[in-house]
């Protein structure tokens, strides 16, 4: 199997995917990075994002650190592959909170059909960063499926 | 140590804590079902709360099974605990999809700090329920922390 | 794709796989049931399977769990697949220990590619079984790659 | 809490419950690093830790990982505690194969209770090292319960 070389075309299709994830726009998340095998996610705080503790909900960390391994994997897919996750992991380390959470994730291996990622969430407050959760993820790429068309 | 009895009080303890998720309200989340170290949770559908395929995304299965979970342990912790998720790891067997979700946790095994938790997540179409995700967490019981203290 | 009936044929593929694990044989571990998606293995207690507090080893709770779930999935598989674990996720939820420790694997859901199964290990003392373990593992089928030959 | 000084004693101190694992001894393995907050782990390569395909067995890796983080996370801790594992999550990323498995684990965050543990697997084949398994683990110290005793 030739390499994919990554490409201006990658991140189009990779951003234009992430645009359609409508529970992305509903968390106010935005994709900061996307690089080949990585990719960054960050959300702004905001009170409709809390847990009891009025910290970032497990599940904010939980969604975005699973959309930025999916999207991390999707850099190194073929062009008429989609996307799915089989499953993931999450540690939650230290209370998320801040004035905003970045997720980053990046492709540990890449296997033909499964890929495996690592995540790591990140509560920034004053501009300083301290780690809230990890994740461990398996990807699925689901070969001549285009991603665009709902399955 | 004595094992705490299920009661009224436990219950408004639990659904109070709920009401101050403010994710769960954000997600549109109803808590349906509160039984001693079991709870369930619901979510209608919305284009909100979507993956790029328009499906529910992973992220809502992840944070209705989270929360699920976590309050099915706090139903068995003392008055004066507060609850955490230490960890949790999710299986996305099928699309999320039908006309609402729902999340059913239960205590697995209970010990003095930490509880083991299970929990199923089901996509409802036309009434019946599909299994689309299961989860095994681990929940921690913070004794002598009230949790409607912000820590 | 037609269902794949349970046959004896089915069960010797799987106590034949079962019988090149080396590994089962260095822990003593039994096959003691083979049926449509489940296995049951068992395992003696003895010394050499032991952590530092004389309970079986997490790692003898895995492995069993582990090896029990892949075949729960291989007896659902085309006589021409080969199985591997692609990830497993374990909570060991008290000591293991008693005269033998017993892991029980089902198939949760089984898609074309990937098996979604749960197992359970109890520690037998006395004849009771006590629940120690629960797992959460995704197993893949390797299409038209015979189990028998070395890949 | 004042933060514990690595030193010779805890070396020792974690040598000495590793040697007394009967599981370990069982499999060939050695403790090869000992340090703060990180320790590594070898295997050499026998035909009594092989899977079906010859191959290490994926219960092995996760045993010596799991041994390896739990051992990391013990370097953190007061002389007077003793350490269980609460859960790990392995992904199976490649054939554990070659002369020796290595897993090297280390501390990502240590709480007072609870410390989260990474390790990675790798197959060392003439000399060179391929990344087969990577876990992520949750350890518990557990204050005021020497872990030279049976509890």
């Amino acid at each position: 199997m030739a390499k994919l070389q990554f490409s201006p075309q990658i991140e189009a299709r990779v951003r234009d995917s992430f645009s359609r994830q409508g529970f992305m726009k509903h968390l106010g998340a935005q994709m900061t990075v996307v690089k080949e095998g990585e990719v960054e996610i960050r959300v702004p705080f905001r009170a409709t994002l809390t847990q009891q503790h009025g910290y970032f909900h497990g599940g904010v960390s939980a969604a975005i650190a699973d959309s930025a391994s999916g999207y991390a994997a999707f850099t190194t897919m073929a062009p008429d592959s989609s996307v799915i996750a089989v499953e993931f992991k999450i540690n939650l380390v230290a209370p998320a909170r801040g004035e905003e959470l970045v997720a980053r994730a990046r492709v540990v291996r890449g296997g033909r059909t499964l890929k495996i990622c690592a995540a790591d969430v990140f509560g920034v407050k004053h501009g300083t960063e301290t780690l809230c959760a990890t994740m461990l993820s398996t990807i699925m790429e689901l070969a001549g499926k285009s991603d665009e068309a709902k399955s």
